[in-house]
């Protein structure tokens, strides 16, 4: 009934997605710039600060009128002026001379260090105290300290977050070139499906995979488009993935869970020209009936119909990959996965030459360190991901991992 | 020029935000509820599975029949019918009798567990060579093994995630009852700030904060209203202010560096109709000079000026205050932050009890080790943010932390 293919380690479908090139760039809004890849460099079109600015509340002055200035011995200035924060200094100081400033502040021509306001005294109007020395520089924001003029601000490639959105409007960056966020076209297919408004009678079931995999594509960037339930056609289902390839930079169609869906699938790529099937298969548990197809540069994922097997294939593959066509680096990468250490509450058992990703939840031992509990149940239930805080991984070298070992659970995000 | 106020440990200030009310709930579409709180229990109108269902290719059969089978013993069972996925099984399999199934498939009265394919061979269209044993339950998802009708499908409080999404879709679930998403409304004060959009001239900078914020606030599930820059006067702000709580469930107001804002924003909440000053200064370093009031139960935020100071306040406070307004538990607790352990590169010096934020990024150590090195640097330098990988926290009780120290980074989100 079911056909035996060359199934390809974890790491050899990785190589092939890898492969897939980014989308190219767009000139997107600064705020819609936020968690996306720049796609060319920024250079910095003036210097930031604009000048000399103060870093703090206090007074500016020549840092050699304060040398040898203690408590018991303070300097004597005398105060010419205070500026506001918006008013460009229009004097310079001269020697024994300070002025009051505000933070961010622009400093006179003269001064070169800021003594803080709280270590002064204002004997008069025109008289302060001052109580420590400063060096040069002290509490002074240099012109072009941050940025200078013409210098790289952000390189492509970067990684945008809100203090680098930031960074770009404190230099007026309206508009910013990032890769594209892929469309991912969602597709369910197997005649035992109805749509989740629908009510089931004997035979059937909800399709689930269109809901999961939408949020798991928008929580990884990209912009899901639901194309529904299709028959378990082979013509009708090649016709509906050459016509979602005219929009969608990307297909994930999950088979029902019926003997035959999977054959289906290859059949319907290989009836679309120039599709090339990648990978049939991954050793990978769940998720072994994976296969993934090149049509014209674009990618069509084969995932499997259960839905658990469908999420684990998507949080250690497809997840990376929707990023990696917005042009992260190393996407793939599990460093990247938050994890937490605990330690192992009973054996586990697993297929050298596959890697497993088990569902764990956390539970207090009994001396009070965390426990990661394996959650029994075939992947057909629902409830063995939602009771699970995350995964743990066996190498596909190891035939299991022993009870009381100390794992790291990839966590799932909140 | 800067007043003295009582300045409150964070602990307290996470005691007066924890005060504040989450959000009433709404009915949100299914595929909007991921991310959010469950307001209200949901409980289960269906069995799921609707009736017992094989979870493999394979014979559904009479567990009894197969005690004993063995590869050179196999036990020979006489195959009636073999069944698609959809069509639901109208026979009672007898004692000696098997039926083809395939993953999904609902089991016929009579059989009790199934065989998968793989330990079978098909002697004729009717024949089958059974060459394992199988206990009663094997491969089947018993009706209601998943959820039972009536049952509590999640209870209120649950943080949805894609699976919980499955779940709902399952049991056909299209509308949600989860906490509303609080309406931010964002906006800069500070003469001697301009738009991104403006060239500024000397003495002027362009407003950062209403940017970064946006994009916190968005990355917290909040949506934010850029209300933009307001001038420095007291009934000015005090005006827009309370037009903005009209819509608004929190302000988040940033004062410009210019001594003065603090005490205009504390004018200015003062002069609004019961609103109450809970908060004027925190032990928290960078972002002591933060002001909490409470207008009619909503939370309205004085924070600092300077942009480092701003986001390690929305980081380590104003994050979670978003997460708590949408019903989230313990939002505070830094526990969920995610961490990397490294080694410190050099000293840092802290003043007791204040907690101090320090912002680091990571380099590699001589002998391989993962460093976290202090960015040095004034706050009011972009570039401190945009170089850092995340922050190391010094606690109150401490006087700051040793070179070579391990520390965990709180990483910043990707």
């Amino acid at each position: 009934m079911q056909g035996f293919f060359e199934v390809l380690a974890v790491e050899q479908v990785i190589r092939l997605l890898t492969a897939f090139s980014p989308l190219p760039p767009e000139q997107a809004d600064l705020l819609e710039s936020d968690g996306r890849i720049l796609a060319e460099d920024i250079t910095a079109k003036e210097d930031l600060p604009l000048a000399d600015r103060s870093a703090m509340d206090g007074y500016a002055l020549r840092a050699a009128d304060t040398f040898g200035a203690t408590e018991s011995n303070p300097s004597y200035l005398h105060c010419v002026k205070n500026f506001d924060i918006q008013t460009p200094p229009d004097i310079e100081l001269q020697p024994g001379q300070c002025a009051g400033i505000v933070t961010g502040g622009i400093l006179p021509a003269g001064a070169d260090a800021v003594v803080m306001v709280e270590y002064t005294y204002a004997m008069s109007e025109s008289m302060v105290e001052i109580r420590v020395p400063v060096a040069p520089g002290t509490h002074v924001m240099l012109r072009g300290e941050d940025v200078r003029a013409g210098g790289l601000l952000l390189p492509a490639g970067t990684l945008l977050r809100p203090q680098e959105v930031g960074l770009m409007a404190a230099l007026g960056t309206l508009r910013v070139p990032v890769h594209k966020r892929p469309l991912v076209a969602v597709i369910s297919t197997g005649d035992e499906l109805v749509d989740v408004s629908v009510t089931p009678r004997a035979g059937q079931v909800r399709d689930v995979n269109s809901s999961t995999l939408a949020c798991l594509v928008r929580r990884a960037g990209g912009t899901p488009v639901l194309l529904g339930l299709i028959p378990d056609e082979l013509h009708t289902l090649s016709a509906r993935l050459r016509e979602a390839l005219e929009t969608a930079d990307c297909i994930l169609l999950s088979g029902g869970s019926s003997v035959g869906v999977r054959d289906l699938t290859v059949g319907a790529l290989q009836a679309i020209d120039g599709a090339r099937i990648l990978c049939h298969g991954v050793a990978l548990s769940p998720g072994k009936p994976l296969i993934i197809a090149d049509v014209g540069g674009k990618a069509v994922w084969g995932l499997p119909g259960q839905v658990t097997s469908a999420q684990v294939v998507m949080l250690v593959l497809g997840q990376a990959f929707i990023r990696h066509l917005q042009g992260w680096k190393n996407p793939f990468d599990q460093a990247l996965w938050p994890k937490q250490k605990a330690v192992l509450a009973r054996n586990i058992a697993s297929r050298q030459g596959r890697e497993d990703y088990v569902r764990v939840r956390f539970e207090q031992g009994e001396a009070g360190e965390l426990l990661a509990v394996p959650i029994p149940g075939m992947s057909g239930l629902l409830r063995s991901l939602t009771g699970a805080h995350g995964l743990v991984r066996i190498p596909a070298s190891l035939e299991g991992l022993e009870t009381r070992q100390q794992v790291d659970v990839l966590l799932f995000e909140p």
